[in-house]
């Protein structure tokens, strides 16, 4: 029992599709679209647009682009011995804002979960198996997945996948966050804070 | 200094325009329109358009619609003695879905709001005097703005404009709400439910 007139109706269920949009939300978002000056409404919905149109995935590191290869990929200047394997693409602009890493990235897409129905072929595996055949260059693989069960259990699948291939897995460190409080700070973060310590 | 692709990085500004949504939510959010079936996120960009191009504002009501004059405007079982005020297109909506009140609408889109520069002229109030003075079988306007101070200061300054015109005019009751329970109501909602006291 909508009392809004059709279009507006279609604006609210759309935008409530989106992934934390409830129903108010979406509705607030519907007039406040109605209410700005309609070319900020439509820069919106041609945004969308364009991102779809020429937003693709890399052939190499499966990130998003829009040339192929992307940027990281076709830079001469990146370190071609490191692949940094994450789950998704803003994970790669994470790391890229530290400054600090000058490998290259291989993005999965997603992690294994079976729950969900998620297993190897789902995700972007098989690309990074290839890749890692083919470019005898590669020396080390740093597991880069987020510390959530899935993320740990993929970083797990990929390490005894990659074992007979002699190349150096690796994981970064987790422990107590910078300017974190020991005291806040939960037992499993704390127990790998510990497991992992090392000499000053 | 964006690690997204150009396209990608346009999305996640445009979506971080919208009220209530923060740079990491229009992250997600352009993330997720790129990962969903191209129809999905096509639809969202046609909804956002199509909603622009057919939704205007009723001339009698300001009210949003397709039809003009609206829906409501326009049935012939609706009450057209009585206007209910209000601030906007979801008030409307949220009226309608108690199913008791009959009677036409008023949209101001917007309350009086000095301290934001907003004045009577910049909200439908001309709209409202004009059409009061032009359909004598009005009888009652009922004020129903928000309890803000905004909300409060515009029902005000209607409720004295409209003085001279001999309209009845009324303010929807303040007080405890239904399930509420009065040793968390605070002190303002208390003194309104007490001073609107009726008998029993």
């Amino acid at each position: 029992m909508s009392r809004f007139a059709p279009a507006v109706a279609k604006l609210i269920t759309e935008l409530g599709r989106l992934p934390g949009i409830g129903g108010k939300t979406a509705q607030r978002l519907a007039f406040h679209l109605l209410s700005v000056p309609e070319p900020q409404a439509l820069n919106l919905a041609r945004a969308i647009t364009e991102a779809r149109e020429k937003v693709r995935m890399c052939s190499q590191c499966c990130n998003l682009t829009e040339s192929d290869p992307c940027d990281i990929c076709a830079a001469s200047a990146r370190d071609r011995t490191m692949v940094c394997v994450v789950e998704n693409p803003r994970d790669v602009a994470a790391i890229e804002r530290m400054r600090e890493y000058n490998g290259l990235y291989h993005v999965l897409h997603g992690v294994l979960s079976p729950s969900e129905g998620i297993g190897p072929e789902k995700i972007r595996l098989q690309e990074l198996i290839r890749r890692l055949q083919n470019h005898a260059e590669i020396e080390e693989v740093i597991l880069a997945m987020n510390p959530s069960v899935e993320g740990e259990a993929t970083a797990l699948y990929l390490a005894r996948l990659l074992k007979p291939s002699g190349l150096k897995t690796t994981r970064p460190a987790h422990g107590i966050p910078m300017g974190g409080d020991l005291e806040y700070a939960d037992e499993i973060t704390l127990s790998r804070a510990f497991s992992g310590r090392s000499r000053i």
